[in-house]
């Protein structure tokens, strides 16, 4: 099933829950999509009693609790708009791995909110839901998480070696070729078990990082978010506090596909309809301070380095980002993709 | 919507994880009455797709994992013999405070379940789910921990002013007649909240602490089980190391009703059958090591005394219990009720 590297947990100055407003931001833009793409596309019967929302990579909020909050305010709007009487009861479901921190999402919960709340554990590239019962599948951010890095790129005997780097921007383009079959792996397995959860009638709303089309992986990545940290692993290669096949072996399990790319895997798995397909509206993005550094890679670097390289790596971080100005796709930065999908019946 | 006191968490030599072997009996002892209870009342229709069990303050495991792989062979055998020839998809809701330590809970899940699990945070003496969307539901020594301790026991002009002890055995008549109040209270919202949840069809399945019909609340309770930790506070109070009023405003939010005062409630409520009333078979209980006082009270006890106080008061501890035997029904101490209810329609 792949690996698990959570978001940091708790609610301390390095957490996920602290440090997610750039994700808070790129879903903020998207709202009126996500509501005119629920209000022509959902299919909500008079009879429903109930409606079932699973956030799926949710990690602790606060972004997920907005983010269930404006579905049910569409949802809630389509029912008024077909004229019916009573509104279903809302279930959320709030998935994530294992590893996730429920316990500070659950404290976190809105003592306000207008849904029943339930946790998932796991991982989505397998079913967590029995057939039919999700009326809307929701992923925001978490779909270009892999669940592992190519196994190649470890291989110093394979073109698609990535020998000093953690990624493939500035990589060969065989690298990124590995990275693209991993995540067409990863997105077969996941439309294949949404399309045995998904209701008649319902949607899948998907917002993660892509790129434009036509353009290689390398091209527009991750890569400009994740280099300050490689730069600091590189240094400490260099002053051999890190040996040299500790970096080697070590490559972030991130990808950004194309429109293109998304389309072509979600014809292939031919379970979904596509009702949308668009980018978000550009942003330019500050470099990850070290909290958020940490927020998000925190959990996947201690599973890999030593232990005590951590808090110097960590340390060294806020010099390599002082002063540099915030990032935007023409620097090679990811674009945002918007995706909203059907079961075919 | 009362206080919250769960078990103490995590997986170390105090958590309820590690030292819950008494509730694990309890439930074994039951398991042939649960099996036959089930194939006897629960309705089960050729044409449901999913079946939904809820375990309403679950802790952290693994009684939870034992008692709903039994509740689902239960179900499994009467289709079998219903000779429907497939199964609906299980779903097992894990309930508890929002305090539980989920995280354990989760990490704790036998990996080969036949069932898909979400956790369900928040007090079972409110609404959890929606309507009619349970077909069983369980709940394992947890009715018994009342939504706070009866607020009169601290007032000292009232007649059932609790002074110098933490619980209702050995107290006046007063003080059990105010925790039967509050139990009747708790019972009623319980009750209340399960109503709507429970699908037509459906059981609702409880295993407590109780009493024997007509016998005072004093006679048989968890008293001889909390009497190790209450002596221990009284000689503290003694050595003037905890304050009079301190002991004086704490009292143990437990209470163990008896068959009669259960059905009464039941029948006053008025949504439920009940199919079973009965008593488990007797045991004899060795008295809570420190390691399991500490599992089940530690919470509590921290929430209300200081923090200095709690080392010192479980190093008294080991002495209090040392060389004394298990106890049992005919020392005033607590026996099993098992009871089945079904919906009224």
């Amino acid at each position: 099933m792949g690996e698990s590297f959570p978001m940091t947990g708790g609610d301390g100055p390095h957490s996920y829950t602290k440090n997610s407003s750039l994700q808070r931001a790129a879903a903020a833009s998207a709202k009126s999509m996500l509501t005119s793409g629920i209000l022509e596309n959902l299919v909500v019967e008079h009879s429903s009693k109930m409606f079932a929302v699973a956030d799926l990579g949710c990690s602790t909020g606060p972004n997920t609790f907005i983010a269930m909050d404006n579905m049910i305010e569409a949802v809630t709007q389509k029912c008024e708009i077909k004229g019916y009487c009573s509104l279903p009861e809302f279930q959320v479901y709030f998935n994530d791995h294992v590893s996730n921190d429920f316990n500070i999402l659950f404290a976190n919960l809105p003592p306000d909110r207008k849904y029943f709340a339930f946790g998932v554990p796991g991982s989505f590239h397998g079913g967590l839901f029995p057939k039919a019962s999700l009326n809307i599948i929701y992923s925001a951010f978490a779909l270009h998480w892999l669940s592992r890095a190519p196994q190649e790129l470890g291989d110093v005997n394979s073109p698609a070696c990535n020998k000093g780097r953690i990624y493939y921007s500035n990589a060969p383009h065989e690298v990124g070729q590995a990275y693209s079959l991993q995540f067409a792996k990863d997105m077969e397995s996941f439309l294949a078990a949404r399309a045995e959860e998904l209701a008649p009638g319902g949607l899948m709303i998907i917002l993660m990082p892509g790129r434009p089309d036509g353009t290689l992986p390398s091209q527009n990545s991750l890569g400009p978010f994740i280099k300050p940290l490689e730069s600091c692993l590189t240094d400490m290669v260099d002053e051999e506090i890190i040996r040299n096949h500790e970096i080697d072996s070590f490559n972030m399990p991130l990808y950004s596909p194309s429109m293109e790319e998304l389309r072509k895997l979600i014809e292939k798995n031919g379970c979904f309809g596509i009702a949308r397909l668009e980018t978000l509206p550009p942003m330019s993005v500050p470099l990850p301070s070290v909290e958020a550094c940490r927020s998000g890679f925190e959990s996947i670097l201690r599973k890999h380095f030593r232990s005590e390289i951590i808090e110097q790596l960590f340390e060294r971080y806020p010099a390599k980002i002082a002063g540099k100005p915030p990032i935007k796709a023409s620097d090679g930065f990811t674009i945002g993709l918007f995706v909203i999908l059907k079961r075919n019946i």
